[in-house]
């Protein structure tokens, strides 16, 4: 059940980091959505290894190829699979971790629950899987803009170690976000993040940092009550991305300092008489369903697990070993990370706006 | 759907503010664990309102009624009903605000979803609901203590606004927590928290903070790979709670400045020939599974939306009104969180446990 | 996991034979759906014991407690409990049978399972559990009826023994269901099945027989592929009732021995344009989905377990022991079954609905 | 949803008749099964088209693609991923079709319930669907076996058209079902069976009948009770295989014609002092629980659609037409259809097991 997300949107994926692929089916998606290849493509490319001098040396041209759930350019209803061959994969590589447990890696959890693994990059424990939530991602996203929802969720890194963009989220130009390659909007910050990630790579090290994102287009009433708040699923699902440790949505952490007083969100009718919030401390949601407003967030990230120096560690038989520091890694997860955490938001919400729609297109129109 | 949370050990909840009472319903609790009325009841107290001078003066005693699922002093296997009556409900006392949407509350988001609300005091939406949570947590924490598992999951007030303890869970007396109304392990800085939550409640405001907890006796291999890793669970589960603003385990947002040389947590033998790391920035998590160290993390909870002074807002039709400051309410709910925190932990937990376990508890003793 | 049914309107239900009383918690019915106690008071009453000379002469009003979910005479959306105190219950009765496996009772394999089991009445195994399907069931028929859906299912006696109902649903008069104590639409028939069924009880014995439902009103388009598809779920669903032994759909096992020549059902265009079948073996179910013809079916419930005479059987540690026959029981399940498979029918007729719908009223007038 | 099955182990199938190809993932299926390509291709060999002259003329291979999941020869406790191209696909041979609903198929539901749909030889309502079923299934198999449950699966045709084997399931010989191309294991009835399915086709029509199965090796107490009855899951994997028209198990509907004191099974102990029924009209469940006897189910299957006569029927438009009988098509499903019912049941029976046992393979000795 592990390896399945959603609830009316579903995706189930699958592969390994060195086996043949990464694969994953959607279960749910209408039918009538125009496909777009080039659209899932670039979507793709932004989490592409070898993008830029940041990032992994893998070569992997990630194009997906479908499987099934299309028929004449539009999906059928039926389940869509797109499968994504690996084409530079290099277990060979890993032989000499074959019976070493890296340090801050799925390696030993692995061997604890399932008494055996895939040591070859970690097999299914790789960041490697994202490609498909992606991908399926990407699907969600066309969902969304074809039925006319207006919803959108944009992402960007706030912060590299202490590097810290410091504005709100009104304040971003989402054009500068992809305009550098560390994906930070603001370009002076982002080239000292892109300075300070190749000075850690250089030192064989690893940094970590803040994925910010904001969710807009959003209507009211979207989200479920009790467990299933709205920001409860978004924060399940970006829990869930590899090297997450922790998440945060409006006010977050900061907001506990604040006085209810200051905290609360006073309404007021618009011009047009829409209900409105004066601030937005509550992130768009309340009671877990949402205002109306934007929903922003925060997702935290450790530095990356593999260094490029040597470490110690244990082998199975639980002796002293030193982990050596080579292959191909990312000194820095997070220009990376913001496709993905945009794919995982849009599996939340194309969720959620199925549960309230059914399967129908059409309905979308007379919400 | 939203109503339910879990996969093995499944609990279903229903129940408003001021309606008759709020019930639970456990279904997968394997048969054979000893039922303890005592042990609910008192798990209970510590989330009844009424219980100190912090908290809301309605009454309730919040003494659960068993449906079904024990039979002869253990469980059966089937489901277990509780049913907890609200004693000292008034819902004619928020007749004010039939028509107007209080500022911060669920009041106008479930309107827009849902068409029509239950005024009363939130209805659905009043933390209330969590007496339920509570009470499944209980028999979450009898089976887990049952099967001799060692987990555990204590919690206390880390924060209330910039009030913070600063040391580590180690070096916390877990027996402190409950010796004061605050539910803060260092007496002194309790004491201070008290005195500023009568002083923003004589102010007619309110206070937010953290929530700080750590699971212990955690098995190394307890978690499932990638969308339902241990702690994207656990958040899930926390982030519904009412007032929740984000979670963070392990090295949290803090640890984004770490560079991985100092994140990563080498693993060494200790004498027993267990595999355990040096440091735990990993929360006890590693690819969302457990590595037998202790998994602690925080929660945010803002400032209780309830003021006992005038708000701006606006009326069903839209006209700005005044909502006045009046009724029974928490002006802090961090004490009173405490407890539905370790509720919440404990139903993760013992889901996951079944899951590797089947729904035998003799099994747990070969493991 | 056991005691829910459904995806989208959910129902679970708790509760023993002889314990405080038998509940269900629905989750997923919209708002908006006008409250009818009395609708489900008379549901109820078709399946309450003790009433004709037919049926056991245990005494339950059966009347449910609305525990949440509804104000001022709405459905809001919120789980919506019922609790059905036992008001007749008599554990001391079974005292004989603490240690003794009733002959195809559920008494061993529920020992076999849990490793323990109340043994009054045979607890949950009881098919007084179904009060609470057919509880929930009255709910998802006021949701079915006043959406305007037209979905209707109406089920009847259609087998007592040897002794059969020949004609099809069409020439069936509705009306005369209930009209009298054994629910045959036929009144000799019905006289006849009635003496039979009192002189079974006469000597101690019980008899089986098979209902016969029809599913009218029904969209075309309703259904899902593959795993779920309509009949399937259908089936799910009624062999989950107690006691029955087989399901079929259109022409059944009957159609096996016709050719496809015959069994095909031809398409025409009716004069409103409406694409219709001339013949309907299909039960109007083509590929899973809803054709907009009748669904019609037949379900076979053996004869009642507990008999009025002694029988051979063995207890607990193995010992052939004679199982007394005394207590209150039906010498034939039939005319009380009949409004269970109604009951289930509209559990799964509303979860298809809703999952096509998602949970707006007012898109199914715009379908 | 829908092309999802299971709780446990969980298979989520996708693909097209003519499409690229079939593929099936398992999530569930625990770590340490030792992986055998040969079983599963002789598996899928016996659902192959074109494996005898009573099939369709398609010619697969059928020969699956792994594509994750197991590593150096066993399973690893990741989802499983299994891809079958389409070797002759022919979607050009359905171009006549584009316009027209063939009667009885999936043509028009799906375009009712969808708004469009892939006409070649049915997209995804076509029975070549179950090619992915039997390849998991194999797998949940080789799990089964691997654990060493005893519990198998054997399935045969019982009857075509009106041609039936009446002997009970422990008068048949196993061995006997492969040797002949009807798989029926009265080599006499099935050579007279083969001989009508060769005049129906040449008739250019089509048969339907029953295929018979037994699930033997279930130990007592296999199950959950209410809603997930093991006959009810049984029933609902098997009514979900194209053409299913019927499932009944133990008795059946012959069952309802016999009283209580006849159908009831008594219990003994046998000379190992295990408990046993001495008939077995219950089919080796009472209660939805497995009583350790043998489980015997039958199965209708409709004769199938596709006829090589022309038949009436309606376009898009409404417009009465003639459907041609052309094209590569299965004169009577039921030989291929033992496969794909051993299949489903082997997916049933894995997922209860899990359920039972989570996800060790190791407990299942000390069970």
């Amino acid at each position: 059940m592990s390896n399945r997300f959603g609830r009316r949107f579903v995706v189930s994926t699958w592969g390994e980091s060195h086996g043949p692929g990464i694969g994953v089916v959607i279960d749910g998606c209408p039918a009538g959505v125009r496909w777009d290849e080039d659209y899932i493509a670039a979507r793709l490319a932004r989490r592409r290894p070898g993008q830029s001098r940041l990032t992994t040396r893998r070569d992997e041209t990630d194009r997906p190829q479908l499987q099934s759930g299309v028929f004449e350019g539009y999906t059928t209803g039926t389940p869509i699979a797109l499968w994504i061959p690996n084409a530079d994969a290099r277990p060979q590589d890993y032989e000499h971790l074959r019976d070493i447990y890296r340090p801050s890696h799925a390696d030993y959890t692995y061997e604890a629950k399932y008494g055996r693994r895939d040591h070859a990059g970690g097999g299914r424990s790789s960041a490697r899987e994202t490609a498909a939530r992606v991908a399926a991602g990407a699907v969600a996203e066309l969902f969304l803009q074809q039925i006319g929802s207006g919803i959108r969720c944009r992402a960007w890194v706030e912060a590299v170690e202490d590097l810290r963009l410091t504005c709100s989220w009104e304040q971003i130009d989402f054009e500068a976000i992809d305009a550098n390659e560390v994906r930070c909007p603001d370009p002076a910050l982002a080239q000292r993040m892109a300075t300070r990630i190749l000075e850690a790579r250089k030192a064989g090290d690893t940094l970590g940092g803040v994925v910010a994102g904001v969710i807009t287009g959003l209507p009211a009433g979207l989200g479920e009550p009790v467990f299933d708040k709205l920001h409860a699923r978004l924060g399940y699902a970006l829990l869930g991305i590899n090297a997450a440790k922790g998440f945060e949505y409006g006010s977050g952490f900061a907001g506990t300092r604040l006085r209810g007083s200051v905290h609360n969100d006073p309404y007021y009718a618009d011009e047009a008489g829409r209900i409105r919030t004066r601030t937005n401390h509550s992130g768009g949601v309340q009671g877990g369903i949402s205002t109306g407003e934007a929903l922003d967030f925060r997702v935290a990230f450790k530095p990356v697990a593999t260094l490029l120096r040597p470490q110690e560690s244990v082998n199975r038989q639980g002796e002293s070993v030193i982990v050596e520091g080579r292959g191909r890694h990312d000194p820095c997860v997070l220009p990376r990370a913001v496709p993905i955490v945009e794919a995982m938001a849009a599996l939340v919400l194309a969720d959620f706006v199925l549960l309230r729609l059914g399967n129908r297109l059409a309905d979308w129109a007379n919400r």
